[in-house]
């Protein structure tokens, strides 16, 4: 140690100086929570990694947030009830705040079923950093899918509170943006979301043109 | 919508192709968490603040976790108890294995005073990919800067389970590194900090260099 010891009366406290809009800028984007809501096998996984995709060529910092790597993590201890499910909700909505203050685009797939768990979300992040887009699909069309066997199971009563079987499914009355993956095609939607980034001024021009 | 209608059964399905590595090439460097542990008012907030600023110059994507921004958050629900403590840094840990996967460094300022806890998180990160700096300072000298008047409302018995105080801190056995906050400046801390990210490889250096 050669340095001298900085006593603590005499020491500088620095706190954050890499503040939420110098993160935005090294990225050259402003952060926000796109957030996907509809049932099980609606799509909202598959679209958000495609938008993903499309937005990582772009030079953009994304992350997407699904069952996968939240509900067997940060949220392991959580089942499906309705309080559960609130507080599931609760914090992946804390959680995509802190990205959003890091300058990264974070895309949530998430059936997040009740309106008021999405409304608090909404409130949370701040409107102006929210986009919802609401992955809207009929339930036949999501159960002939059934991707990972589940309405089945469902079905045989081997899932409890499974949404739209035996829990309720609430649409958002004012997403931002609806897509239909049975009546679009998956780059259709994926564009759609894009362009709705881009409207929304979410890439920022760089300074002097 | 002029795009043709795609049949359930002939989604492709897409899942995660930007990949953590893909994250990581489009930010020069990996993801990894570096985890400051130590007493109350010993630097963890300050130092992890200042290794940030150091790392954005640099052009690197960082994010700091403290206080401020997890236990009014993320964490709300939970208080100071044993339990508490433990599901606290259980999420911390869990969050920030999401921003490595996203190619963040992950700056943590927390007591995080049960060595339980930190290995934990440790094993959840992935040994390569978890830096512990044992942020060392004398409780005397802590207690003397008291930056936010919390040893005395402790003293006063107005904070139960304060770590030092009323509640152990139990320090690392072998720490990735040792700062001492009563011994070295603030600025020579925070630039070991750095040397020893780049010692471990953090900077990717660019293809064909």
């Amino acid at each position: 140690m050669t340095n001298k010891p900085s006593k603590s009366q005499n020491t500088v406290w620095h706190h954050a100086t890499v503040t939420r809009e110098r993160h935005e800028q090294l990225n050259g984007h402003r952060g926000i929570v796109v957030w996907f809501t509809g049932l099980s096998g609606a799509g909202k996984s598959t679209i958000a990694h495609e938008v993903e995709e499309r937005l990582h060529r772009l030079g953009c910092r994304t992350f997407v947030f699904d069952g996968d790597n939240v509900r067997h993590g940060l949220c392991s201890d959580l089942g499906f009830s309705v309080e559960d499910r609130t507080e599931n909700i609760r914090r992946i909505g804390e959680m995509t705040k802190l990205f959003v203050g890091a300058g990264v685009i974070a895309l949530t797939a998430f059936i997040s079923p009740y309106r008021r768990d999405r409304e608090r979300v909404r409130q949370l992040v701040g409107d102006k950093d929210f986009i919802e887009v609401y992955t809207r699909c009929p339930i036949e069309i999501c159960e002939s899918r059934d991707t990972k066997g589940l309405y089945q199971r469902a079905r045989a009563g081997e899932i409890q509170d499974f949404t739209g079987i035996s829990s309720p499914y609430e649409p958002p009355e004012q997403p931002e943006l609806i897509i239909d993956t049975s009546l679009e095609s998956l780059e259709r939607c994926a564009e759609r979301v894009v362009v709705l980034l881009q409207q929304r001024g979410v890439m920022i021009t760089p300074k002097g043109n």
